[in-house]
């Protein structure tokens, strides 16, 4: 796979000075227009120690404007980073919209070491490199414009480039005794980077080989392929709209002619709670999680739970039976509301991921990530093939959150259009309530069957073993809110069993 | 001081009940009026162990609309906070405008044990509590509303309600060793309480004393007090604006009558570097300064580099000779531009504590804080008085950069009006570079004596010993590089000499 970076290409001197001040000219128009355009631009290094990354960085600092480069390397994880699951502190990190980030270290420098060192197995280096395909996968349907460089040196073009830094005063201090053990490894690296190339080079991200031998060289093709990928894709989104790709706001969504039997039409919506059951329940299930939360903080077990359902469903007043058991120092409460502009600069996961609490805490997503497959996808905010992947990207960040041991619940609250339109109209009435309902609560209510499909899609695609939905009628106020308290201790008390 | 807060007063049941539903009507209408009001609410609590600070804020959270409620605890700092000025992760945790922030434990928790403690002396302790003032008074006069609760219980009341808790099966956890250890130091815990009171409470932020010993009472006591001070502020900004009160734009800047003759009038404009020592200077410098970051990162003493100077006059340049010679992984360049809408929500200090780099690091500000006291005054964005408390305030954030050991420096890069005049003249003319030539860098011209006299200001309130302000003359762009390059190395030098 390599071989063809083993040619010892070199770009002489007075080439290089040609080709450069025309190639800095283009990177920085180019960068100006990036500047407006709706994507963000990732560039990953990875590769040989001593072929160039960090000085073909730094080239392009020079080249380009380097306030609207962001450079990222990562090294052992801090605790914080620990306390969260592995690919956090990547999305913290990721470049907004209209911005380049280049990353020296990257999700990719931990498994290639860990397989290299024989601290993975094959089995387990290839879901990782599943899992950085996926990651790859969600930003770049999301738009941002992936470009993978791999430094390349053959082991004795290695050898040579290491004695030469070491015998340079001002940059020997780059040369460690963990670079010679890493050239010692050359063979277990090479073979664990081929495999990592093959894996991961896919259409939207693909990776692409260098030769790290020449300094001039090198810089240039980095910088030109760059260039002319980001030039591409500018170019592309000016061209004339494709015509139209089918897509349409469903409204309403499309049943296929079938009557609309959905599993929210399942529920038993008659319920009840009698007051004096509920006083006793209700003391009796905050006793038992104030109990659990209390083993769970020690354990560093973090809980988090999303809460979806109909407006006046009674997510709020679920929410607080709940953390009047809590410590106050124990739980947050995010409000899912419109996007703040550097929310909405990102991935629409993106402000999802950076809420995720230190481990033995709880966190209540009041709305969610579901957002996109819900109101984006009625109101047509969100495109289809958009929100058709989104139950995937869903399910590997659900995936990722239980895998670092995480208790996730979600909750959809049930309630009947009729008790829905009563609960309106009491909130008109009382004053301090009135505010609470919207315009947009009533024309919310004219889709309600678009939403109950909606749903229903939901929950068929997302609700995993690991992850799943609990349905909640929520026509009686005092069933629902036990419903909620006991499936949460029943969840945290079996997976503190485990633990 | 805390006699009054031990008269074991209660609220019974009856009244209880007749209070609170009309308080948390109150709260609600007064929260919901609150979202839309430019100023944030910071409520702290303190006080003895047991005297309910916990279920007090767990009562607010019931009470109020929590989607709009943070609750905030600091525990013993993270490894990721521990490399950053103390003040960073409070300041990282501050609630945006409209919003109610609840600290738990807050930056009066570590002073005051580290008092009771013995682990400070009473002069370093006074030192902090005027930290603790200083802090408080930049977010106050920024229109934060800052209330303070100290949750009082006398010796032998805690005593009493740690025994019962003790006793209760559900919250006996509540209760550690450290809470009876504290409540042996009960005395001179209340030695220190009574001199952190004294000396922070400010007309601005005024420490109110409550009495724990009943939960009713306690709970009514500080809810009833935030709805006041909430509604006091919310009816006041409904007020008709006062009458003019002498704020105008300050254009132009009134100068006494006095011949305006500033600093920068100073400096040796005619200064040039030939191009032969130029490049032999900048090698020079190049490679000392990298030898020297390398010392810093293992030293872990970071470096701050502040860029301020008149449009065009090469900070751009000057900053890519620096990170030229840095490793990539080690530097950050922070451009400051417009404020996002997160960061417009915070006060200006906001933005610049929350990029602070991790230990060993280099960040380099090409503009800064000083924003406020340039543009944002001379083009009366702030108000007269909110740029004049702004040195204080710069002064007070500097000052916790170096106490922390960061090595500070700050650069107005200085060229005359003429030389101004050409190299706009030259950008218009270069392709790549016209982009980087707006109507305001024309109209900011037309100001030229107003910020000459604004940076003459500058340079005398903030030019401390500890981080001095270098001018530097910037018509020739060579020996403006390697002033540059050199002060820096200097200052590294003998940072790192001393370390």
């Amino acid at each position: 796979m390599f071989r063809t970076a083993e040619l010892q290409r070199k770009l002489p001197k007075e080439d290089y000075h040609l080709q450069v001040s025309q190639l800095r000219e283009e990177l920085l128009m180019m960068q100006m227009e990036l500047r407006k355009a709706p994507f963000p631009v990732i560039v990953v290094f990875a590769g040989v120690d001593g072929a160039g990354k960090g000085e073909t960085v730094n080239k392009l600092h020079e080249w380009l404007d380097s306030r609207w480069l962001m450079t990222r390397a990562f090294g052992e994880p801090s605790d914080e980073e620990r306390d969260r699951p592995e690919y956090w502190r990547f999305w913290r990190d990721l470049p907004p919209k209209g911005r380049i980030g280049l990353f020296l270290s990257s999700w990719y420098s931990m498994p290639i070491l860990d397989r290299v060192f024989d601290r993975n197995d094959l089995a387990s280096f290839d879901e990782r490199l599943e899992r950085i395909k996926t990651f790859e996968q969600t930003l770049a349907d999301d738009g941002a414009l992936i470009l993978k460089f791999w430094m390349h040196l053959s082991k004795d073009a290695q050898k040579d480039r290491l004695r030469k830094l070491e015998k340079n005063p001002l940059l020997h201090w780059r040369i460690s005794k963990r670079d010679w053990q890493h050239w010692e490894m050359y063979d277990r690296f090479i073979a664990a980077a081929e495999r990592t190339i093959m894996k991961t080079s896919t259409g939207l991200a693909p990776w692409k080989i260098v030769e790290g031998y020449d300094e001039r060289y090198r810089s240039v093709a980095v910088a030109t392929a760059i260039r002319d990928a980001i030039r591409f894709r500018l170019d592309e989104s000016k061209a004339p709209a494709l015509s139209s790709n089918g897509e349409k706001k469903p409204t309403p969504l499309d049943t296929g002619g079938l009557p609309t039997v959905t599993i929210l039409s399942r529920l038993e919506m008659e319920k009840t709670l009698a007051k004096d059951v509920y006083d006793t329940e209700l003391k009796r299930y905050q006793a038992k999680l104030n109990q659990l939360q209390r083993t769970a903080r020690d354990k560093k077990v973090s809980t988090l739970l999303v809460f979806e359902g109909w407006d006046a469903a009674g997510k709020g007043g679920s929410i607080r039976r709940i953390t009047a058991a809590l410590d106050a120092r124990d739980y947050q409460v995010i409000q899912v509301a419109a996007p703040t502009d550097e929310e909405a600069a990102h991935n629409y996961l993106w402000r999802f991921w950076r809420h995720l609490p230190r481990a033995g805490r709880v966190t209540i997503y009041d709305r969610s990530w579901y957002g996109r497959v819900l109101v984006e996808r009625i109101e047509g905010f969100a495109r289809t093939r958009e929100w058709q992947r989104a139950y995937a990207e869903i399910n590997d960040f659900e995936a990722q959150l239980v895998e670092r041991g995480i208790v996730l619940l979600k909750f959809w609250l049930h309630i009947t259009p009729d008790e829905q339109l009563r609960r309106f109209q009491e909130r008109e009435q009382i004053a301090y309530k009135a505010w609470k309902l919207t315009d947009e609560d009533w024309r919310n209510r004219e889709r309600w069957a678009d939403y109950e499909l909606a749903v229903n899609d939901l929950v068929e695609r997302t609700s995993t073993r690991q992850a799943p939905w609990t349905l909640v009628a929520a026509n009686d106020k005092r069933h629902a809110r036990i419903e909620v308290l006991r499936t949460l201790c029943e969840r945290l008390e079996s997976a503190l069993a485990g633990n």
